[in-house]
């Protein structure tokens, strides 16, 4: 969400506040600051009656950076805007200690020095909000980010060039590290060794020759503009990891890795059309925290790349590349891509770690959660596969911004199905879905976050899909139609998947109100909102015709419905789901007839 | 290991028995009963100079089948000539409800009976060892034939065919089950109902008409002549699983399997060659528990066929064949056959139940245990797969003898290998090495469990191989090497994984004794029980030459060795092996040289 700071900078630069969403549950650490208004507020607000308002305690903003960055000169005027105590964190330690940190350094070592950093800006974070200039190295410790990271500190790295940095260092006789030696030289040693870990800061702002006054100001805007990425965590048997929903994540992705990789080596699988598009963006932000990016992989765009023979293509490619076991597997891209990429993460050298940078809609919503991994056999969609679950999900939701109209609206078939299953997500998407389908970035990210959410929450308590009732199979809501529909049009583009998902849920309403479990209200609501979005809802809205003996065929043979019977998953209500194998052929076939197949 | 009975059984039967083994632990539940002499015995004994005698308590005799294959007969037979008391399960069941069985079928229905039936022959089971003659339903209740497996008992299936049974039942009035109704059709439908469970008797004997007397001997011929497989349980974090070595297991396949399937059914993967042996009889025995075998996947013999295509095709086979999620997938071979069906029950519908039924000395030392799968990739051996930890390994040392001679050396390589790590084994390797290579029976089943035991707790330590020293890693004592002369010959059966392991077992040893790790003495102890065996222990042994840089150069590029430095498992005698990068390459090349490397 967005950062909104304490009551004076609220009310000189921004308008009313809007209610915090349930968002805030999704962060670790500490609740977040209350909201900014987001660009769809009015709908926004509209959509989310049942939150009230919410005034957490904002967080301290840390500035990190080389010496001569300019912490705390523009620090001291930064607290005097926001209204905040300016600290300066080597003030404080000498404080603390009774003793200059050169003297400290000198008597005690930097070992010493850092222990003592820690504890102080640790001390500090945890405290009220102040403006904390912190000393260059302090940053670089990683306990002190992951203190600062806990504290939910906002930490903002004030980065310089080599010349500007050297005019203000020049003549300070105060900086232990640059006594007797060449300061050019010395920046540079500390560059090499602290900008892997200052791009770990929630923001990076490039601060020139200008008067402190003019940076200030651009550090105050950057940080007003700016929304802390929502932190979804998802705690499996196995260990837990995040979810990470937000803008401007891909640009960070090094920061954001980092502290999740075993080693600062990775390798990139994508697709030709995505990686055009942000493997620069993911190149330059991994490269910020000195990740080593072994390989790149791409992989023709389309379901056909889901198959054994570029499974080993890819695992040749790592291997080429010289992945090792602790290098860890990006996935950039649709579910294709994320599907694939994760069983070679899954295989190569028996399992190497993984993450997901998923760039679709779909792929936001449902397929990168879950640890789902598998490519097709010609017996089927997803028969060989496994569960491998990633690192880290970064759900960048600026990357939707270039996403071909249809494929966004497809995505929104499982966003509508999460919401269904959810309730309450129902009606928002009744509400927000139009705002969503224009590209209305907070209701975009709204609608990645709660569907991650649901999922996650489904995922937890049926990690291997092993569940007989309920469980991951709800997932599958509309999926037996769809699945159907799907393979009778061979998965050749004519029907994305979220397409066939659409229709499917306006079977499964209509399924589920004739064989009485819902009102008959159900399916009208389920099919207009669809059809609001621009999704098609009835097989009447698909291109083609279909064969009910076909489909039914199809759906005998799903692989979820090996014992014989079909299995649906079937609704008495939004948020109110249910699987059964209770469902007598020949009111499906009825229906399949009813919709218009032959 | 071999059964004796009290000891009236032993003095009129068998020789002095034997001081039992350390096998006695690898059983679960109950102690066995001493061991009778096995073929190999005066040698046997002289190499396990360190076990006392164990006269344990021996166990009941369970007889089981349908009604009128004479249970009663031969069991009152069987105890006079065994000393035994005899009982009759429904008689004591009687005695202990006070009514007849009919009566309790009447009052209380089958359900009731059934668990009274339990109880009682738990009881009778758990006390000391008499004949006991179940009734024909006792053994197709589950907990009964857990009840009965758990107490140690020896269960006996005495098999007969319709005509029999049908002459011996007509006119008796007590059977409440045949009461008005055609004794045929319920004895079809009553054989069809029990014949699986009846399967998981230790033995199964045919009786037709011959006399009560002449049954019993063959009977009691069996029982004596009976070795119970050891059971080596493999304790992992993520369940349990038991390693059976013993002989005729495949025959009883079914049997020991049927406890651990979540379904009777099943597909086979196999080679050409090893299927032409061996399936057959596996065939046969599964169907014995009425196991469905939905597809028998035959890939072609040897190396060639570990690779990703071929694993495709394993999957489309499965998939083809009917597989659903509760298939179990049987690897029938060496370790070819283990690795590539294991890997894609790893991954079919992301995941079946696995079982390894090892076939030759190899796998059965080494590949089946551990739950290592994969296949190669251009970039190297084993580079893509799965820990994937079967239900069950069934190490049927039989299937040894038709091992080719020079595919059973090379399977102890390993089993010199692990005696090199265990210590103990080692002295037992170079006393009973010999007899073991001119297929000795108790030689060869004494290497394959011990060899087990010796893997199964490595790897139990260390499951997925993440043990910074030490561990899993320990078990590439000599691999290093042997890596690298596989390499460079190319895999193309010129050298044999378990002939390059040997001459990798001697450079260890004399790498160790350079190093002033071990004794001088070490190198050429260890060379000549290779020798002795039949195996290469050193570079001249092998028909071609070798490049000391080319093997260098493959030693610095092994998986295992992918942070620069070449890692070695070195020792310092045996039982005192330990993993070390602190090996000067320099030493490394003037050994390879000094051995006949150009």
């Amino acid at each position: 969400m967005r950062l909104v700071l304490a009551s004076r900078a609220v009310s000189r630069n921004l308008a009313d506040p809007l209610p915090a969403t349930t968002d805030a549950e999704a962060t670790e650490g500490p609740p977040p600051a209350p909201q900014a208004a987001p660009q769809a507020a009015p709908q926004a607000a509209a959509a989310r009656p049942s939150h009230s308002p919410m005034h957490s305690p904002m967080h301290s903003i840390v500035l990190v950076g080389m010496p001569g960055a300019g912490k705390s000169a523009i620090g001291k005027r930064l607290a005097a805007r926001l209204g905040l105590p300016f600290l300066d964190a080597d003030t404080e330690i000498e404080n603390a200690a009774g003793m200059t940190v050169a003297e400290i350094f000198a008597r005690y070592g930097e070992a010493h020095f850092r222990d003592g950093e820690r504890r102080v800006i640790s001390r500090i974070a945890a405290g009220p909000p102040v403006v904390l200039a912190t000393g260059g190295g302090a940053y670089a410790d990683a306990r002190t980010r992951r203190a600062l990271r806990e504290a939910g500190a906002v930490t903002v790295w004030l980065r310089a060039d080599i010349p500007v940095l050297k005019r203000r260092i020049v003549g300070r006789s105060n900086r232990p590290l640059f006594i007797g030696r060449d300061p050019e030289e010395v920046l540079r040693g500390l560059m090499a060794a602290r900008y892997p870990f200052y791009a770990e800061a929630d923001l990076a702002l490039d601060c020139g020759d200008d008067a402190p006054e003019v940076t200030t100001l651009r550090v105050e805007r950057a940080i007003l503009g700016w929304q802390r990425p929502a932190r979804l965590p998802v705690a499996l048997s196995t260990g837990a990891y995040e979810v990470v929903v937000g803008s401007g994540l891909l640009a960070r992705a090094g920061g954001l890795l980092s502290p999740h990789l075993p080693s600062r080596r990775v390798a990139v699988v994508s697709d030709a059309s995505v990686a055009a598009l942000h493997l620069p963006t993911l190149r330059a932000g991994l490269a910020e925290s000195g990740i080593d990016l072994c390989a790149e992989i791409l992989v023709p765009p389309g379901e056909g790349s889901k198959r054994m023979t570029m499974l080993e293509e890819v695992l040749e490619g790592l291997l080429a590349g010289g992945t090792d076991r602790k290098t860890t597997v990006i996935a950039l891209g649709g579910g294709v891509v994320g599907d694939l990429a994760g069983f070679a993460a899954a295989v190569a050298l028996r399992g190497l770690p993984f993450v997901q940078v998923p760039t679709t809609l779909l792929s936001q919503v449902d397929s990168s959660v879950g640890g789902k991994t598998g490519v097709n056999l010609r017996a089927g969609k997803n028969l060989a596969g496994a569960f491998h679950q990633p690192r880290i999900v970064l759900a960048d939701t600026d990357t939707l911004a270039t996403l071909p109209r249809r494929e966004l609206r497809a995505g929104w078939g499982e966003v509508a199905k999460h919401g269904l299953l959810q309730g309450p997500l129902w009606e928002w998407c009744e509400a927000q879905g139009p705002a969503a389908m224009a590209g209305d970035p907070e209701a975009l990210r709204h609608a990645v976050l709660e569907s991650c959410r649901l999922k996650a929450g489904v995922v937890v308590a049926d990690e291997r899909e092993e569940a007989p009732e309920g469980g991951r199979a709800l997932l599958n809501l509309g999926h037996t139609f769809a699945h159907a529909l799907e393979a009778e049009c061979g998965y050749d583009g004519t029907l994305l998947h979220g397409e066939a998902v659409a229709v499917g849920l306006g079977l499964a309403a209509s399924l589920s109100a004739r064989l009485g479990h819902c009102s008959q209200e159900w399916p009208g609501r389920v099919i207009e909102h669809l059809a609001t979005v621009g999704l098609p809802a009835r097989l009447c809205d698909l291109p083609r015709g279909f064969s009910a003996e076909a489909l039914l065929g199809r759906m005998r043979k799903d692989k979820k419905v090996r014992d014989g019977a079909m299995r649906f998953v079937l609704m008495r209500g939004a948020g109110a789901a249910f699987t059964t194998a209770d469902v007598p052929p020949d009111t499906v076939e009825a229906l399949l007839r009813d919709e218009g197949a032959t």
